[in-house]
């Protein structure tokens, strides 16, 4: 089977090769290193030596959150002003539950599936306790809708399931959050820099996400917040540091929030996070997301046709439009054979009980690698 | 007047050189780079691009928090297993409010003072009211004694004030919390790897701080938590994230509170900066903290003795053992004054209304690099 000819060709030769021989499908952990990284490594040497405390007023770390959100922004479909890449994904959801009760202060559940990120899970249902409100899980999709009523105050999900890849209709189920009252949180680690978000489109309220898998900031990059416009300044920051003061470095007693999406940042920018990830995100500046977009679907498409087969069962959905990230399949033996393909130089991922998981990044990934790893798999089955 | 001789000149020979010429007083902002941060930028460069997912089982990404709290915990005085390195200081500090209200119910005042640093002030009345609580300021230390009643949970407190750099007693203050049944959360940014600390000691509850400053973590390192080992079970984690679970790697649907301090991380450790972190604290292996505190003293001593005089007056506790990690001064023209000195090749800092702040680093200055910032400064006055 030829292998389709690839559109982003120009990018996949802007990161930096691997161990030799070693295919990597672990876009959904930890994303490939661009070139540019080595840059941002000096600069940050050379600044950090040489500028000191006048980084803050001289260089552009100061400016890094609302100028990365401003950059990542087109990547998931945000509007202007709607991003900052700030703190962990999991401050980030902390921020957006409370913020989420904040706004719907006569309701006292959360809404989520079993199938959420655990750690979205434990960070939710924290938060929601905190405010008096409890989490409610329910087991998949259809039971959402028959769940919600008028003590929803948000609906949190994941975007793409962390298992079966997964994904959900940003728009339907915000439509239908907002049709009961409920405001939505959506996690989108495992789509953005992959699939098509739209969370504008879409009308989510808020969005949180990390920059260390597709978005390839780097392992443990600085995370991101989306609040839609019509709630940024509608609620106060869940945390209230001076990032998100109106003149930080002014140094008022009082408090007084920055306009718009920056009053929800709190404490000073990791300027080493940062300047990867920028040099992850300056990437897309020349790249048409939709045509990323539509390379990663057909890698996953050609991905399945060369080694589905019996013993090894597709798990994510055959339609791109509804699979994530990632391409996942089921197999008797799943942790074994990751070890087993681990060992013939193919970097997969396992997770319970039976799921063998194949992360795929429209930006460096090539056609010929997939074909290269359906010849591999084979040698190992 | 003859330069002390320097006990740890072998320490100052492990930093970077700056600008040629520039005499860098800003480590109450940004500390120098460790020679070794390069290595360490160099070894990420290397594991992200070789190990990708597997820097989290085979190399040594995911315990860094916890490691990292373990170097720092003597630079503080603190007790083993009671440090986490982690977020930021604001993200830590709010954490840290919120639990310091958890453990004393009935009460409903975070008690703090006017001079306590600004961002301090923001994320303490935020997160005291989201708890239904408030933030009372008095004007000093004086009125704290006179405020403290039953109605008390906390006293938040800036170790080292950042405009004077007087530094508060731990031991002193934390008993006098006690004795009326609160709580003390210290910021000691202004002080860890300049000053004894000696939260253990002391007795201190709750304790953040940064990692940029004089412990040299680079530009927005990652932030830090002491907690206190008799109240890290005592409280729920703030935050709950999967990186406080007690196998985060399980992805278990339910959380499960890690043991220790380790409960109290939230999300994904930033490698990056924890990295470069390292770097800075592995500094400290063969330093004995308490000659490191008597250099920081000596420098200060020596920088007063040469620079005082009657247009530039001391603000700064002339009793070393009251200062924290910078010495300031008052001068009429104190924001041309810094500007001057700029130009002349010395780093300082401005802080409203008149004062001028000179950050020393007893691992990095040598006493020669203050005579030459005294005749510099003869120069500008």
């Amino acid at each position: 089977m030829n292998a389709p000819a690839d559109p982003l060709a120009h990018v996949v030769a802007q990161f930096a090769p691997g161990e030799p021989g070693v295919l990597y499908f672990d876009a959904n952990s930890i994303g490939a290193m661009p070139l540019a990284a080595e840059r941002a490594m000096a600069r940050l040497g050379e600044e950090w030596r040489r500028l000191r405390r006048r980084g803050w007023s001289d260089s552009d770390w100061l400016d890094a959150p609302a100028r990365l959100g401003e950059k990542l922004a087109p990547v998931i479909g945000a509007e202007k002003g709607s991003v900052v890449v700030c703190d962990s994904t999991s401050v980030n959801l902390h921020k957006a539950v409370l913020m989420a009760l904040a706004l719907n202060p006569g309701r006292d559940v959360v809404l989520t599936e079993e199938g959420t990120f655990p750690t979205d899970l434990y960070v939710a249902e924290n938060a929601a306790q905190a405010k008096g409100a409890k989490l409610l899980r329910v087991a998949d999709l259809h039971s959402i809708e028959s769940t919600l009523n008028s003590s929803v105050a948000a609906l949190l999900l994941s975007h793409t399931d962390y298992r079966t890849a997964y994904r959900h209709d940003i728009a339907a189920l915000t439509k239908l959050a907002h049709d009961h009252g409920a405001v939505t949180v959506w996690d989108l680690s495992h789509s953005a820099g992959a699939v098509a978000c739209d969370v504008a489109a879409g009308g989510a309220d808020f969005a949180v996400g990390c920059g260390y898998k597709y978005l390839c900031g780097g392992p443990g990059a600085p995370a991101w917040l989306y609040i839609a416009p019509r709630h940024q300044a509608a609620v106060k920051p869940a945390i209230a540091g001076w990032m998100g003061h109106a003149d930080p470095m002014a140094f008022d007693a009082d408090y007084r929030p920055a306009p718009g999406i920056r009053r929800h940042l709190a404490g000073t920018p990791p300027v080493s996070g940062n300047m990867l990830m920028e040099a992850a995100l300056d990437l897309w500046r020349d790249i048409d997301p939709a045509k990323a977009f539509e390379k990663h679907a057909a890698l996953g498409d050609y991905l399945i046709r060369l080694v589905e087969n019996p013993d090894f069962i597709l798990a994510s959905p055959r339609d791109a439009a509804r699979r994530g990230g990632f391409v996942a399949f089921r197999h008797a033996n799943a942790a074994a054979l990751v070890a087993a393909l681990e060992k013939k130089g193919v970097i997969a991922s396992y997770r319970k009980p039976d799921i063998v998981r194949f992360g795929l990044s429209p930006l460096y990934h090539r056609f010929t690698d997939i074909r290269e790893l359906g010849e591999r798999l084979r040698r190992v089955q």
